[in-house]
């Protein structure tokens, strides 16, 4: 161990480390408070003025982040926010925290992550770590960081920085499993660099696990969320079979379940949402192209992922076309907007997809959504409006389409008052109904 | 109740009900000694005189019965085997437990249920439940079964008989899980069917679970299966793209595994093996057809398997032309020929079509397993000579191939003693090493 690597060790044992977090998402403001509350002074970089304001108001914005928190990471000047990167040259460590997308060619945007990198390039102190903690496609640290750090610093990694790999396993509202408890993968490039990080990471982490290289950390990532991607498309397809069979999937899911070893249930829903599972393993789709590699899982999960919403659109229009209605001039009231239940968060939301679809074909869309209660706009930019959940506007929708399984929806008082529910989220459990009124996925 | 049904019940809880299992293989026999265990009288029935006559000499052929309980049950005359079927009028209950294998084109061979309802049809009593246990498509009970059995009987299922599907769950040496202890999913057909069927099952399976339906029953273990093959693929595939990118895909399935929720582990390897995984999810892909559907992701997986052998015979390749050495007049110790570890079974395995192919190519084939000592035979009808493992076998071998990571075998002293070594499985848990003499997956 060099004396560099030494002291920045040693800093890190006595609590004088500072850390930077840039991106103060859903990723970074609860890794923030988390370093904060165990005693090691963050700064956290934002390229919005308005979120960086927020943080320094102590004005929470994320649903996995304690107000009270944040309110005493804030007042005990634990943690505070600027859209200065030249302050990057205060920290000793860098975690970054930036999303990293799908283009509309379903190619990864790695923008914010060079962006990130440029910034922090330009203002790096020799003996500082960087960590990259967003999801990206195995070799993005070692091929695409380190130059764009190395150019824009005029140092070498590994002699005058260190690098590493640490992915984010941020489950939204997941109450079990938080930032501090969720065992994290830590991918240092080199000996120092695995020391520094994991020695930093343990201040606030309770479980960090090493692995041998900052790529053996990317692709842990990619195959957790391919699993949880090949895995929904499956069930999603065999859904589709099950219901042209006379099948009810939910039974047969909740059977499966009992056979106590080697599986593991899934369900059905309207499509795949949310900002990791439908976007990370296209990552790992892109990267295997430089090694002329077809990843045929990935693609068959994607290729059905892409007809969820036009299944689901006729889904509905087949449900309609029993009452003798067409799509075209119904009322079509969706119930959740949200990708996934009790969460107010739409980015990628199936529903939305849905919602596009029918109104391609002339529905008049209308959503009610306790988390999200007034309006959202879908990847295609259409907008819609939320309503409070009366029975005047169960009674006059043409549909009611169960999209996000809330749980604070009364959804038998919900069939009770409609003409018409098709429930794609089985909130409904029972089976069939007598009265027609209720289609399943 | 009717009356027929109630006389059945009562006979069932006074255990004075017959049981016959037709099939005496890895599900029958099992399912018929652990009835005979739980005091019920058991007939076999099997069309091969040799296993027949085996089973009533106590000769256990089974890796999963115990010698000593298949002994009890023939000494004290609650368990008796015969190639009698019209000995199927004796009993009450009739578990079908025969083999659902594809054919040639990869297409279900159900001519051995077919034979079976012939020969139970032609026998069948009033009153009689009868229950399959074979993997198969959904509507196979309500649609193949019901009208061979009701032609040959001359009977009215519902009326005189009735009719359950409750699939096996065999896990060929699992220690853990076994007939009696494993959850056990009962599909009758009707109110009637489905009461017979549970307290029939109730007499030896500790947790029967009751489903609506036999077609749901028939898709529960489809799922459970098509849930194995999917991610054994998918595995299969990452791992081959993780080794062009210079990442050990073990290390990185073990840093997922840290994931505390959301995530199961399945490990690559030269293919899928045995009877059920590789073969029960084109069962669901044949039925889709009839329904117009198709179903990706099996398709996908189907594809990937389909590969494996050619792939694992290159890597082979590689690994001998690294060595300067051609496939072609090379000898290649294969270790391992059964489907998986610690087990005798060798059917569907990938082993032996990994074998095919570098046969093919010209290699020198042997091949060393503890569980199969002699020869082995694949699905292509090539014979393979089992060698005991000697010091002398591994230095002679070109290429010393781990197909299947059996427990006893001391994988350091094979790499000590081989010129090179192609690890499959992941049996040298190391990774790298300076001598270039290991080759993985």
């Amino acid at each position: 161990m060099r004396e560099l690597a030494a002291q920045l060790l040693k800093k890190i044992e006595e609590n004088r480390a500072v850390l930077g977090v840039v991106g103060l998402g859903y990723v970074g403001l609860p890794l923030a408070v988390t370093f904060a509350r165990k005693g090691v002074r963050v700064v956290g970089f934002e390229k919005s003025q308005a979120k960086a304001a927020s943080v320094n108001k102590a004005e929470n914005y994320i649903g996995d982040v304690k107000d009270q928190d944040l309110k005493d990471c804030i007042g005990k000047g634990m943690l505070s926010a600027t859209t200065d990167f030249s302050r990057i040259a205060e920290c000793d460590a860098v975690m970054i925290c930036v999303p990293t997308p799908l283009d509309v060619f379903k190619k990864p945007d790695m923008s914010y992550i060079e962006g990130s990198c440029v910034e922090i390039g330009k203002n790096l102190r020799k003996g500082t770590l960087v960590s990259l903690e967003s999801t990206t496609y195995p070799t993005t640290t070692e091929d695409f960081m380190l130059p764009i750090l190395e150019r824009e610093s005029g140092m070498k990694a590994g002699d005058d920085f260190w690098l590493c790999f640490s992915p984010e396993r941020v489950d939204p509202g997941n109450a079990d499993y938080k930032t501090e408890n969720t065992p994290k993968i830590v991918g240092g490039m080199g000996e120092e660099a695995q020391a520094i990080a994991m020695a930093i990471y343990s201040k606030a982490i309770l479980h960090p696990y090493p692995v041998s290289s900052p790529r053996a950390a990317e692709m842990v990532k990619i195959l957790e969320n391919t699993y949880r991607l090949v895995n929904i498309s499956m069930i999603n397809e065999i859904a589709l079979l099950a219901g042209k069979m006379g099948i009810n999937i939910w039974e047969v899911i909740d059977a499966a379940k009992t056979k106590p070893y080697g599986f593991q249930a899934f369900y059905p829903g309207p499509g795949i949402g949310g900002h990791c599972i439908p976007l990370d393993p296209f990552y790992l789709e892109h990267i295997a192209k430089q090694f002329n590699f077809g990843l045929t899982m990935i693609h068959a999960a994607g290729s059905i992922n892409d007809l969820m919403p036009y299944r689901m659109m006729n889904k509905i229009s087949y449900a309609l076309n029993r009452h003798k209605k067409a799509m075209n001039g119904s009322t079509v009231l969706f119930l959740g907007v949200a990708y996934k239940a009790d969460i107010d968060d739409a980015r990628e939301s199936p529903a939305l997809m849905v919602m596009d679809e029918c109104r391609k074909k002339g529905a008049n869309i209308i959503f009610h959504d306790p988390f999200i209660p007034e309006k959202a706009v879908s990847e295609h930019g259409n907008e819609y409006v939320g309503h409070p959940l009366t029975d005047k506007l169960l009674e006059d929708a043409d549909c009611v389409v169960i999209t996000t399984a809330h749980k604070a929806i009364d959804y038998e008082a919900v069939v009770s008052k409609s003409k018409l529910v098709v429930d794609l989220r089985n909130a409904l459990k029972a089976g069939g109904r007598p009265d027609g009124k209720v289609f399943k996925l």
